[in-house]
C-alpha cells in the first residue's frame, strides 16, 4: 500500500488479512463443530470494518514492522471489539436483533450461546496477544500489549464506557458526560489497537506513543460523533443495524446536544486535531490522515 | 503453615491472603463508586472456597516460592473462577438467585452490570497476570502463564464446559460424556491454578507439570463428584446454594448414573489417584495430600 492507494482499496486488503487471521485462529480450536464455535465465527467473521485491524497495521507498518508481525495484535483487538459486540447486542444490554446487516449472535444461536462466545472471543484476544508470532523488537513489549489491552478493555476502558452508558439512558448526559462515555466505550480501544501497532514495531514505537494518543483520541471521538450522526441521517439498509436505535433507547448523542450542524462541525474539529497530531510524528503519516477524512466521511 | 496445621486453618490463612489480593486489585479500579465496581466486589469477595488460590499456593510454596510471588497468579486464577460463577448463574444460563448464601450478582444488581461485572473480571484476570509481582524464576515464565490461563479457561476449556453443560440438560448423558463436560468446566481452571503455582517458582517447577497434571486431574474429577453427591444429600443452608438445583435442571450427575454409592466409590477412587500421583512428586506433598481428602470429606 503506498500513499496512491485509495482508502477503500487499502481498507479491503487489511479486512481481508484481518479476517484470514481470525479465521485461522478460530479453525484452530478444538470442538470446532460445537455451536459455540460456531457463534464464535458468526461474532467475528460476519462483515464488519475491521478499523481496528487496520489502525494496528497502518501504524506498525509506518514505523518499519512486517505485516506478520502485526497479525497478533491486530487479531487480538478485533477479537475484544467482536467480543463487546456480542454481549452489547443482547436483550439484558442493548437488545439489537440486527449487526452488519446479519441477526445478532443471540438470535441467530441463543442467549447463553452468545454470552459464552462473548466470553470466549475475550480470551481468544489474550490467547492471541499471548501465543501469536511477534518480531524480536516486538517481542520485547509483548507483556505490555497484554497489560495494555486488558486496561483498554476491562474496567477502566471499555466495559466501563459501557457502563456508564447504560447508566445514562433516558437521562440528558451533558457533553462531557457524553465524552467520557465514548471515551471509554469506543475510544479506549481504538487507542489501544494504535498503541498496540506501534509497540509491535520495538522501540521506535514506544516513543511516540503519546503523539499517536492524541491522534487517536480525536478520531476515536469523531468516529463516535459520526456513528451518532449516521444514526440520525442514515437508512437501516446503509447501516446494517437499525436506524434510529439512539433515540429508541433515550440516549444522549451528539446531534441532540449540538443539533446536527454542530455535531457534524464538532467531526470537523476533531480530524483537524487528528491531522495537527499527524504534523508532530516524522513518518509518512498518509494512511493515518486519509483514515481519519474516511472517519468523518464514512456513510456506514 | 506446616504439615501439622489442621487443614481448615491452612484454608483459612490462604482464603484471606486470596482475599486480601483480590480487594487490593479491585480497590485500584478507577470509578470505584460505579455500580460496576460493585458488582465486581459482590461476585468475588463474598465468601467461596477460594480452593483455586489454595493450590496455587501450597503448589508455589512447596517448590521453594515466596508468598508474595504466588499473590500474583492465584489472584488470577481466582478472579476467572469468579467471572465464571457470575456468567454461570445468569437467566440465560442456569439462572440461579443464590450463590455462597447470598443474592447472586444479577438478582444484587441487573443483568447488564452482571454480565459487564464478569467481563471485568475476566480482563482483570490478565491484567493481574501481565503485571502482579513475579520472582526474577517466575517471570521467565509469565508469558506461559498468560496463555496457560487463556487456554484453560476459554473455547479449548472452562466455557466449552459450560457450553457442553447446557447443551446435555435433559438429556443423559453417558458417564464418558459426563466426564468430558467436568474436565473442561471446573477440571482445567483447577489444573491451571496448580500449574501457575508450579510455573511461579521456575524450572523446578516447570519440570513437574506431568506429575502436578496427574494429581490435578483427579482432585479436579473428585470435586466434581462430591459436589454431585451434595446436591442429593446436603442442605441448601449448609451448601450456600439451592440443594437439588441439578435434578431442577435435568443435568446428569454422577449419583444419577452411578447411584450414591457408586458415586461415593468413584470419589474414593479418584482420591486414591490422586494420591499416587503425588508418591511421583519429590517435594513435600503433605498440604496436596491434605486436599485431596478434604475434596471428598467436606460438606458444602
Amino acid at each position: 500500500m503506498n500513499k496512491n492507494t485509495p482508502l477503500s482499496q487499502s481498507l479491503q486488503y487489511y479486512r481481508q488479512r484481518s479476517n484470514q487471521q481470525l479465521a485461522q485462529w478460530l479453525s484452530a480450536q478444538p470442538y470446532a463443530e460445537q455451536p459455540l464455535i460456531e457463534a464464535m465465527k458468526h461474532g467475528t467473521l460476519l462483515g464488519g470494518k475491521r478499523a481496528r485491524p487496520f489502525l494496528t497495521y497502518v501504524t506498525g507498518l509506518m514505523l518499519g514492522a512486517d505485516y506478520a508481525n502485526l497479525d497478533t495484535p491486530a487479531a487480538a483487538v478485533e477479537c475484544i471489539h467482536a467480543y463487546s459486540l456480542i454481549h452489547d447486542d443482547l436483550p439484558a444490554m442493548d437488545d439489537d436483533n440486527l449487526r452488519r446487516g446479519q441477526p445478532t449472535c443471540h438470535i441467530a444461536f441463543d442467549e447463553a450461546t452468545a454470552i459464552l462466545a462473548g466470553d470466549s472471543l475475550q480470551t481468544l484476544a489474550f490467547e492471541i496477544l499471548a501465543s501469536g508470532t511477534l518480531s524480536e523488537s516486538g517481542e520485547k513489549y509483548r507483556i505490555r500489549m497484554v497489560q495494555e489491552l486488558a486496561q483498554a478493555s476491562g474496567a477502566a476502558g471499555m466495559c466501563m464506557g459501557q457502563a456508564l452508558d447504560l447508566a445514562a439512558e433516558g437521562q440528558e448526559a451533558t457533553l462531557q458526560q457524553l465524552e467520557t462515555i465514548h471515551k471509554h466505550k469506543t475510544g479506549a480501544l481504538i487507542r489501544c489497537a494504535i498503541r498496540l501497532g506501534a509497540l509491535a514495531a520495538g522501540d521506535k514505537g514506544a516513543e511516540i506513543l503519546p503523539q499517536l494518543n492524541q491522534y487517536a483520541d480525536a478520531i476515536g471521538l469523531a468516529f463516535q460523533v459520526q456513528d451518532d450522526i449516521l444514526d440520525v441521517t442514515s437508512d437501516t439498509e446503509t447501516l446494517g443495524k437499525p436506524q434510529g436505535s439512539d433515540l429508541e433507547l433515550e440516549k444522549s448523542t451528539y446531534p441532540a446536544l449540538l443539533g446536527l450542524e454542530g455535531a457534524k462541525q464538532k467531526a470537523q474539529q476533531l480530524y483537524q486535531e487528528a491531522l495537527q497530531a499527524l504534523d508532530a510524528i516524522p513518518y509518512n503519516t498518509d494512511q493515518l490522515e486519509v483514515f481519519a477524512r474516511y472517519v468523518i466521511e464514512r456513510n456506514n
